[in-house]
């Protein structure tokens, strides 16, 4: 029996390299924004750099990064955490890290939907924990409902709001149901609100509203508008303080300590309600563009992400994201890359790029179809 | 029986933060440079911050650093690798994941010397492999010896020369001798070498002059003067290229962006000989500052670590090094963090910092002792 976990690869990262070696390709495949972080941040890593900032940072982080995320709890969800929660990470890739080597042991169970972002179940199979899927439909908005919780035995369940592939929000009910469900059933609950600022129609509710037993993730890849400082952080449970604190000393040292001068800056309020509103324009532009050519179930609510049911041409989604990259040079995402529920016959559009770039591809798309 | 995997701290971090409360502390804890990096290092990141460099790199990291980095070993070792076997990783840490991801299976056995760095055994840890330590002898200068890997079974061998935190540097014999062994037992050879550089007497060897299938480990934190910019790298051998990428793609996504564009600058030669120079001198006053109240095998020949048996003073390392610091407010590093073997009567004395500010720390230990 082989005792190596195996991973799958992460197939949008495979054809990122692919779609580089095309001059005029159009990119619905990258999932990060475009736009520069605030003009404040390069100005923080610049100063950060003149003072000779290199050294490491306390494993946690910044003392003053810590406390100005706390601040953004009260800010945005009136919500009080303690500094002594929050860890930052190398990217919110450490913060899962964090999350599954404090829950989950060897051959336990972690919850998933499918489709979800496709890291979650290699986290879990690189520590040798095993994953349950949940099926999410269109027609529930993509949302898990508690109930299903009941046909498995899990140790940790992953969700995430808006989620990556599908635009989705929970709502905060069924948001606070789940946690009810997970806390009866001494089941951890990990809710990655990566995405949280990029919603376009009603805020994203924080997992910390409803339970201070939850661990919850975020990051400055997305809203902040730097995915490439790998800077994200971790709120978790008062009793998993400690234990936290020693998975990031050995596992990490630190976060960037450049990107943690930098994000002390990154909260600038006007700048990231420009960058809301740039990728609702986004958003609204490619639902519209692409709605008569795929069956998109509803405007995608959050993220920066369209979930197009390609099945009236394809059901190979991989193939035909292949053939669409090589004819046409327009790169975007098979579905099969985040699960298997349907995905063979979706494609994900990432709108990271402004409008006029993405009118090329829909154009080519809308002649190649 | 518990599944969870215990780790133990990581003590040193944990003396960071006390010693921080000390406005007159004098540092002997921290395996950290205090020198800058080169000049060119920092004018390249801040280039990279006005070009708005903020985005994911490919996950093996920057094609011209990857590139840079096999020169770097055309030059120092005359050995020849190829790009596509160089991953840039966050900090070393993310090296010892991929390294103990690709050799390791659940309950595998990873071998360590005793003492070692601390982490090793906490990687291993937290992947559910095991560790069995042997121990290495000051008249050895802590080298390790073939002959003992015939009392285990290993699926994998950890070394680090320079060692952190005996400062021994394995003879190209010895290394060459390692190597050989583990092969003939189908036992993964990893070498940790971000010390390299930083050696004073004769040069280190790396593992890739003996073998192309050993996983070769190293980094920008301590020679090139930047841990802070979490950046590191790890060679693999040919066959495990597309399986560390794989690994590389879900763990991190990618090294921090900034810190790769300053990387590209930081194989300033005539900046790395001073750097060299520096930490030699260091290593001289110190060493000659510390032989006559504590037992110290030899001249530390590499790293910036000086190994010392406190023996005539104390048998409990830790009380030693707590009391020291209350005391009169120098850091330093018990010897029990690095293992079992002897470490409960040794200190481990970093020498990061410079020559004034050690000579007060000297002259408060000679008094307290």
């Amino acid at each position: 029996m082989p005792t190596q976990p195996t991973l799958t690869p992460f197939i949008v990262m495979d054809i990122v390299r692919q779609a580089a070696q095309y001059e005029d390709a159009v990119h619905f495949e990258i999932g990060q924004p475009d736009l520069a972080p605030a003009p404040s941040v390069r100005q923080a890593i610049t100063e950060a750099v003149a003072r000779n900032r290199f050294s490491y940072t306390e494993s946690l982080g910044l003392p003053a990064l810590r406390e100005r995320i706390c601040q953004h709890y009260v800010d945005t969800y009136n919500v009080n955490i303690s500094p002594d929660q929050v860890l930052l990470t190398p990217g919110t890739s450490g913060a899962f890290l964090i999350a599954y080597g404090l829950t989950l042991g060897k051959n336990d169970v972690l919850g998933l939907t499918d489709p979800s972002y496709p890291c979650y179940q290699n986290f879990a199979a690189f520590l040798h924990a095993r994953t349950h899927s949940f099926p999410v439909e269109a027609d529930e908005q993509y949302q898990l409902h508690p109930d299903a919780l009941h046909d498995a035995s899990l140790q940790a369940l992953q969700i995430s709001s808006p989620a990556n592939p599908t635009g989705n929000v929970y709502t905060p009910n069924r948001l606070e149901a789940l946690i009810h469900t997970c806390a009866e059933r001494d089941c951890a609950f990990i809710s990655d609100e990566l995405y949280h600022g990029l919603v376009y129609d009603t805020p994203a509710a924080t997992a910390l509203q409803f339970s201070d037993e939850v661990y919850v993730i975020n990051g400055f890849s997305k809203y902040f508008c730097m995915p490439g400082a790998r800077l994200g952080w971790i709120i978790v449970p008062k009793k998993q303080v400690r234990a936290a604190e020693i998975i990031a000393q050995n596992l990490f040292i630190c976060a960037p300590t450049l990107s943690q001068y930098g994000a002390l800056e990154a909260f600038d309020h006007s700048y990231l309600a420009w960058v809301r509103h740039e990728f609702q324009q986004r958003r609204d532009y490619l639902y519209a563009a692409l709605a008569d050519v795929f069956d998109i179930a509803t405007p995608p609510q959050g993220a920066f992400y369209l979930w197009a049911d390609i099945g009236r041409y394809s059901q190979d989604s991989l193939t035909f994201a292949q053939q669409l990259l090589s004819d046409t040079h327009v790169a975007t995402t098979p579905g099969v890359d985040f699960g298997h529920h349907h995905t063979h016959h979706f494609l994900r559009f990432a709108y990271t790029r402004d409008i006029d770039h993405m009118a090329k591809g829909v154009a080519r798309i809308k002649s190649w179809l």
